[in-house]
């Protein structure tokens, strides 16, 4: 992997203890194999008029694939295919609103984005920078966002993340890796097919669903929870261990895996992730590490404050013949390991979720360093 | 309990199975006990003008209490105490649409309907009505709403209905009890205070917590089931369980009971409810008898089409000490149990969800006679 080359890093993720926040949920959602057939019913009253597209920005992996013979294109909409090999960009986000920008006169009627995390993220960006001005960089934080996005749509094509059904954009930026959070962030409108999901690989299945496993133990072990929040938690979870560990069909799998990302994202509104967060955003600043991957790099050392959560990992892990890869991060100077324990320190909400307010009596750079070495 | 006098039931519910239905969520909420005091904040954005008011429905039991004087009344503001001791009324809605535009030149900036599901659909309704032409009654249906209504919040101060998340507004008409069955029916706005309900009497408190329990039981045992709304059933049964069952404390149980009438709410989305709901129907339309005892009525003895969970609730029930009344049906005439059975055999979608298409060859006039009467 690269190794990022500016290592200034001037400011990371600060989060926010979410109480009493009035949590913007998605306002329409369908759920249903073979729903994606209803796309273009459900686009339709949504179209301003005939010069006004529907930008559907597409995976690649779906590039000359059936999928995208079915995207319901009419007049001049678009798809523009991207790569998921990375994480989401503050400059691939600008470079797109500019493209599209330039390519047409007037905004979109919607930004569609269908594939996982990554396209999810980008077309929420994209759709809030197409009306708010300057670049992406300038909204990641907390309610930066001034003016509402245009419409947009979440079609996941892979199970776990929760980005369907939150109010964050997660961007890598020049300075950051940090979420667009805003109440114009989350979707208009979700379409949940599970059959979309079916040609996934392995691996991708594994860490991508292990994104919701993980961070379903982070927030119901935290100390922000509440009810709101552990209800869906504990659903997720639970959704998880059936599809892991259980005896099920690949269909109900599918099912109730896109259900388990769905709670699970929910279940943020009014708790907050963990320990392997933190130190995940570490790798993936500097290292580009991509996120559900990472998040299972990290978790799998974490048996010292998720003990239970860490054993019911390794059994999924185990079931499913995942080797994750190993020297990670063996041939990283001091410096370099000062970056990544520098992101994830600053990360404070999360370790004061995860062991309270006193979190700096047990997290040393000493201590981060000994975890990052064995990655 | 008084007859209804007029027994031609000309029309009475039909439902449609909501297969990939495209449906509408709540868009904002907020949970957390003492949340109530954020109600002011809330709202302020959404007035429209200082001659514009929002008008607050709420349970009479609250008249001359703390809560009402906590209602953040400005400008013009209106609190309009109701009694719920009946079933919600179309002529209800029509007077109350009647009276907000004699006593307002302009429309209110909202409504906010403060109470159980009584209130909760009153506030739905009327919200539709200020927008909408004609009687409240020729919007029982489904998706007979021309126009969005007005921007209308619900804060349940009893759990279980699930009326908070729901898109429908059931009402007793002329002619039938059936819902306003709309996306515009949907709140716009959800405030969930576990405190509000500390007041509630512990037959409420159990009749209204089973409601949510019985629609899960029917839902989960469905045809009509999809992953979606199984997730969200299995949770509110779960909840349900260690509400009446586990040895929680108050504080837990009251939060517990509010996630679980949300979710249960919200698996309706892609289920239906069963045999109780079709029969409660009919008690309710006949005698007026109030959805949540209805339903706990019918379902005592609904063992042979559910036996677990009838079996469940007569442990719930003997824990919290309920005694439900008895004879409610003991002095009707041929007539009457004609009437109620009329009214529960046209729920054909509710039938079709308990025991699949060939229902008619379990369900008879006669073996419903049979139930009625032991009521």
């Amino acid at each position: 992997m690269e190794v990022k080359k500016d290592m200034q890093v001037k400011q990371v993720a600060v989060d926010k203890k979410p109480e009493f926040k009035n949590f913007p949920m998605v306002p329409r959602v369908v759920f249903g194999k073979g729903s994606f057939n209803q796309l273009g019913d459900i686009l339709m009253p949504k179209r301003k008029h005939s010069e006004a597209p529907f930008i559907f920005l597409v995976d690649d992996v779906f590039e000359n694939t059936e999928l995208a013979q079915r995207v319901p294109l009419i007049f001049n909409d678009q798809i523009i295919f991207i790569s998921a090999e990375e994480e989401p960009k503050t400059d691939q986000v600008d470079a797109l609103v500019s493209k599209i920008k330039s390519e047409y006169q007037d905004l979109p009627s919607g930004i569609v984005g269908i594939g996982g995390g990554t396209l999810l993220d980008l077309a929420k960006a994209v759709a809030i920078l197409l009306t708010n001005k300057g670049g992406s960089s300038e909204y990641q934080g907390w309610d930066l966002v001034q003016k509402p996005s245009i419409f947009h749509v979440g079609i996941p094509t892979i199970s776990g993340t929760g980005a369907e059904v939150s109010r964050t954009a997660v961007l890598l930026g020049p300075e950051k890796k940090l979420g667009i959070n805003s109440d114009y962030t989350t979707f208009g409108q979700v379409l949940l097919d599970p059959d979309l999901t079916q040609g996934v690989s392995k691996e991708q299945w594994f860490y991508t669903g292990m994104d919701c496993y993980i961070h379903c133990i982070e927030s119901l072990t935290g100390t922000y929870l509440n009810a709101f929040s552990q209800s869906y938690g504990e659903k997720a979870l639970e959704l998880c261990k059936e599809v892991y560990l259980g005896d099920i069909s690949e269909e109900d799998s599918r099912d109730k895996l896109m259900m388990a990302s769905w709670h699970g994202g929910m279940s943020i509104a009014y708790s907050q992730v963990g320990v392997a967060h933190a130190m995940s955003y570490g790798l993936g600043y500097l290292l580009g590490v991509k996120h559900g991957i990472g998040n299972c790099l990290v978790f799998q050392h974490l048996e010292e404050f998720y003990p239970e959560g860490v054993a019911l990992f390794n059994k999924m892990k185990e079931k499913h013949g995942i080797k994750l890869p190993t020297g990670i991060c063996s041939n990283l100077s001091e410096r370099e390991f000062e970056t990544m324990i520098f992101v994830a320190m600053n990360m404070v909400p999360l370790w004061e979720n995860a062991l309270g307010k006193n979190w700096r009596d047990t997290i040393t750079p000493e201590k981060l360093e000994s975890i990052y070495r064995k990655i």
